[in-house]
């Protein structure tokens, strides 16, 4: 049993969906673990970490799209000194989480046919999100 | 330390949430782990899994009727192609989450007094679910 | 690679966000754990664990408010015997999660700037809070 620690970037554009299970599934390899845990950390409260759908673009529209309508711009928030889609923003991270914790198998993670892992940025301006992996196994 | 790795297949029979603590449990005994930590993974978009209430069957009447309430089969989604409720079970998905770590104590999962693990269906036709299961300790 | 195993308590006073960070990284010290996976279980159904901005005490309160939009004391929930908040406290705390897997880097959490440890507390009346602690590592 050994462990293996690291942290990947990725650049956003805006309120969406950006697919990152690639990039696990490279850094994984890299470390030779077959049989493990991987764990995620997305290292801020206004983007986030889910699994979902990775095949129809119309479902990633639809979260951010429902997303907007349980936390609106125009709430009446007291916290809005850092601009209208800040509070919003922290509450869609809140419910959407940002951590993940994965099973590994055969050197991948062990997600099912339809699944893949997006990292969800949340503000209206792009942004470099930075998210801190671990690795557990052998 | 060591860990082990399996799989349990979850029948659903429409909306609700069912309890799988006890085959959880059963699962950890038979890995002959006492201490350690356990994942899961609901390898579904449209299924999820959740820690709560295991004793009051309106509790999770209730929690079926809310998510019906905040993503209903008549929202104006984009992707319907799958029926009315594909979407709005990506997003009861997305909120209650796909992934639970929960440390084990004395060969159990270390819950609380009134909590039990449940898978949640939120597709209206049954379905045949998939957990994998990770377990590391000793 | 090691493992320890303890129990935290928070004593809370009705609804609100009660930050956890300091006492998760002293105990993570005390294990002398520098690479790893903290785990935290929150032992109850109807207060949580989060991971949230530690800075602006607004975005506190704009949380509970938020969360008592969607989920208000008034909505026609067939489980209340225990009171207007308790079926609303477990809504709030299947969206908010009870578990959190997160890297320990150089002995501490690996959390952003702007992130703290956050227990949530959604009954009106103050609690004592157990949490459940598992660390990994070496």
């Amino acid at each position: 049993m050994r462990q293996a620690s690291g942290e990947i970037f990725v650049d956003t554009t805006g309120p969406g969906l950006v697919e990152i299970t690639a990039t696990v599934r490279r850094w994984i390899e890299a470390q030779r673990v077959t049989t493990g845990l991987v764990s995620l950390l997305c290292r801020h409260t206004s983007a986030s970490l889910i699994i979902q759908e990775n095949a129809a673009d119309a479902v990633r529209e639809d979260i951010v799209r429902w997303l907007g309508w349980v936390a609106p711009d125009d709430a009446p928030f007291a916290h809005d000194e850092e601009g209208p889609d800040d509070m919003p923003a922290h509450i869609k991270a809140m419910l959407t989480g940002v951590t993940l914790s994965i099973p590994v198998l055969n050197g991948v993670p062990a997600l099912g046919t339809w699944q893949g892992l997006f990292l969800v940025e949340h503000r209206h301006a792009g942004q470099r999100r930075r998210i801190a992996l671990h690795l557990m196994g052998e």
